[in-house]
């Protein structure tokens, strides 16, 4: 037990650091004065190696082993609790993480990744992605060669996709996305065939300060408890947890669109309730058992909230009149019906930060099947864009103009964030099957949301979400909680039935 | 030069350490969720902890004496510049203040600083002198102890004098203090003499948002670079320098008394104009030496801004219709005349920081002599209250009722800081010395101000004191500056001169 509280020491100082860092980072998209930013920029390096030093400690490495966890049994010795081996294998696997690449990779790979992320910005700007393609090669080429270090033995886009949800293979991921696609197309085909939805009361003018009490109201709704978090304004709406008692919103005002505020707030609550709500026990408290079980479920609990509970009929049945007290002038005129409509407007767009509920996934597909297919070398770079426009005209039924708005949109690549995509869609699907297992568990969340009792579906979510933290790897919290491995058919059913009744099909 | 290299980075990192806590401290004071203070409380500790290591590292022990610096001749080798010996006397001071005290002493008088604060905030409370004797006895065994360490062969007030004011001594301080306190107990007995001034209007309501407006105003008056800082909210106003391009101020509102906004807004921002204005040039830059020369001098830029210039009535001359635009209606019946009276009202009171400019320095010439009886042992904790009172009685004319009110307002010294309190009244002298030697220079800052070109002031304290940071000790820079030691000559002539115009005699 002695190896256990010293590992639990050296993993709570790494975590310290990271939260002195998540302060700067969010001082940073807040309040930061503007020529303090190269200062900053030395401040959070010098930080980041202090948590690497920590991380990748030799020290780490023989407590594990004097623990028995080795790669094959992560978890160490079976006389351990089911907390403690749970402890070791996120330990095991951050440990491996961070000691298996070269030093030298990492430090080559951060130098060309600022490169790439300078060409990004200037190639999206002018609309230039050939000056572009040779940095995403670059950033490609640095990915295989990390998965190689972690994982020779499998598909470098496999390894990738693990890094973010512990797990998940290309193959596994594609039998998931396969019906998704098929029903999202069809889907839209039905929508398409309707009349479109009118949403143009939503781009009335409505000052900021509205919009910011409109945005407290709602934090209230969600039982964000503002002794442990808060919200400020930033230039792209973000969660940061930088305490275990401290885990932070931002939201952005549109004076001409309020439901971009509105949905963010709630967006953002969601992923903040998530990292609150982890178990506070001794254990968890400042270890790496105390995070999310995945990217992906951490989505989960933000677009749960955002679109099942955020953009109900049932929510705003309670909350429309109060809501229109904070907005007026701007909705008076507005009815349930056409404002619920209207919140739920679906139209194949181009941008996937723009995109609605139901062609979200779509977007996120595409972007799957392309970065699988840069990995694998089925799809080369120069012919990536083509690709795209390909890909967006058959899934969304729309042709990009141009590259900037098509597939030189999204900074991640340009981060070398390969694998990251799919959270963003599996998230959509873990909170569907979420939603399912509380009703074959007594609790109809629909029915809670009808009735106003928010606070029932939260208590739901913390006990069977929340409260492990990174106990459990996704798939297995999934197949605990809803007796069955992840799929797409909760999230088809929910948006089948919700949009038959948005557009009367 | 690659052992002063070497200091530079040591140095720098330390530096950046502390900048990191500053982000930290700023944000604990303004933003923070109330529940994050236990582990914002273990972040800074952490922090703490890592820039003692660095800077109290063997190595720079060695590397001092390599360049020659030692106790006797800290600047080291006598060929080396002149930036670079008073880069290595800074250092020298800080490495042996930092390492000659054992640190399990440093660690005891921390707890036993901790229970001193929370015993002094309970004692103040209740108004129980008694309860909090024991800590206060403590606090001075503490600094008796450490001043041994630090300097054995000096009077142990005077080291610690020496900690805030390098080169103060009791002896010197009380010189120049005699003549002050006879100069302002005199002038007091004038401005009895005649009828009070009303203030009345200074209370009227005014919204804060009003305020927030006009102290906005006041930063641009100041030429305070809102790239570079910026104003927010906090209990008790105070500036803090959290990067060398980041010096932010904070301040409070009263909604029934606009000028703590306004004046603390003028006084924060002179603090955070002297730290801007240090030389950005390598060799300073990120080192020792971008810090002030005392706490005194800062005091100095913060009271002059506040008081020489936002108390004057030729700043009000050009800047009260403006000012009144923000406040209105609250002094749209004042005329400058009776609103540069109003803001220069003088009374005594029991309160040091409720004190005006007069009143001001008398109650920190009591403490001074109070706490340096102290800690010679002529006067004995138990004796306190009614030293004070006396003291009070025969400064100020008035008695505190009680001691919450007299002996347990301040927090300083229950948390160990003796020796502190003369900088708030050096302060004042330095302003005012420094403002006669523009004058003696062909710069009239009076009719600077007169004419609304404040930015020449600024940019000669800019060039005389600013500049050169921390590279003279204070008492050389007053005297390179104004050709003469500190003096209270200057102080009371601006006094005597202002405050006949405002009563009249």
């Amino acid at each position: 037990m002695e190896a256990l509280e010293r590992l639990r020491e050296i993993d709570g100082q790494a975590k310290l650091v990271r939260h002195i860092a998540g302060v700067l980072g969010w001082d940073q998209e807040t309040y930061m004065p503007p020529a303090a930013i190269e200062e900053r920029g030395d401040q959070l390096a010098f930080l980041e190696a202090l948590a690497h030093d920590k991380q990748t400690s030799p020290e780490i490495g023989e407590l594990l082993a004097a623990l028995g966890s080795t790669k094959e049994n992560p978890g160490g010795d079976a006389s351990l609790g089911a907390v403690e081996r749970a402890y070791l294998r996120v330990l095991r696997r951050g440990y491996d993480q961070a000691t298996k690449i070269p030093t030298e990779l990492v430090a080559e790979m951060a130098k060309a990744t600022s490169l790439s992320q300078a060409a990004w910005v200037k190639a999206r700007k002018e609309n230039d992605f050939p000056a572009f393609a040779q940095h995403l090669q670059k950033m490609l080429d640095f990915n295989k060669r990390i998965a190689a270090y972690l994982d020779p033995a499998k598909k470098p886009y496999d390894v990738l996709l693990d890094n973010f949800e512990e797990g998940a293979t290309e193959e596994g991921i594609a039998a998931v996305f396969k019906p998704l696609r098929d029903e999202l197309v069809a889907l839209m085909a039905k929508i398409r065939s309707r009349p479109q939805v009118d949403d143009s009361a939503l781009h009335r003018h409505c000052p900021e300060a509205a919009q910011a009490e409109a945005s407290a109201y709602l934090m209230k709704l969600l039982s964000y408890d503002l002794e442990r978090g808060r919200l400020d304004k930033a230039a792209h709406p973000f969660t940061t947890g930088i305490g275990d008692d401290d885990v932070r919103i931002t939201t952005r005002y549109m004076e001409d669109f309020f439901p971009s505020s509105a949905f963010s707030t709630i967006h953002e609550g969601g992923h903040a309730l998530y990292e609150l709500g982890i178990d506070p026990a001794p254990g968890y408290k400042r270890t790496s058992l105390a995070e999310a079980a995945s990217m992906a479920v951490h989505e989960s609990q933000s677009r749960l909230w955002e679109n099942m509970v955020g953009r109900s009929l049932g929510f705003w049945k309670n909350h429309l009149p109060a809501f229109k007290q904070y907005l007026k002038p701007s909705l008076d005129d507005l009815g349930l019906e056409g404002f619920y409509k209207a919140i739920n407007k679906v139209e194949p767009s181009l941008i996937r930060v723009e995109a609605d509920e139901v062609t979200y996934s779509l977007h996120v597909i595409l972007r799957f099947e392309l970065e699988a297919a840069l990995m694998s070398g089925k799809l080369l770079v120069a012919d990536l864009p083509g690709a795209w426009n390909e890909g967006m005209q058959k899934l969304l039924g729309v042709t990009p103009p141009s590259d900037d708005k098509g597939c030189l949109q999204d900074i991640h690549w340009s981060m070398g964030a390969i694998g990251y995509f799919p959270s963003y869609a599996l998230g959509n699907l873990y909170g569907a099957q979420l939603w399912d297992a509380m009703k074959d568990q007594g609790l109809d969340p629909a029915a809670a949301v009808e009735k106003d009792e928010l606070p029932t579906i939260l208590a739901w979510l913390r006990a069977n979400v929340h409260k492990p933290g990174a106990m459990y790897k996704p798939g297995e919290l999934i197949q605990r909680v809803s007796g069955k491995p992840l799929d797409a058919s909760h999230f088809v059913r929910y948006l089948n039935q919700k949009y038959a009744g948005v557009y009367g099909f």
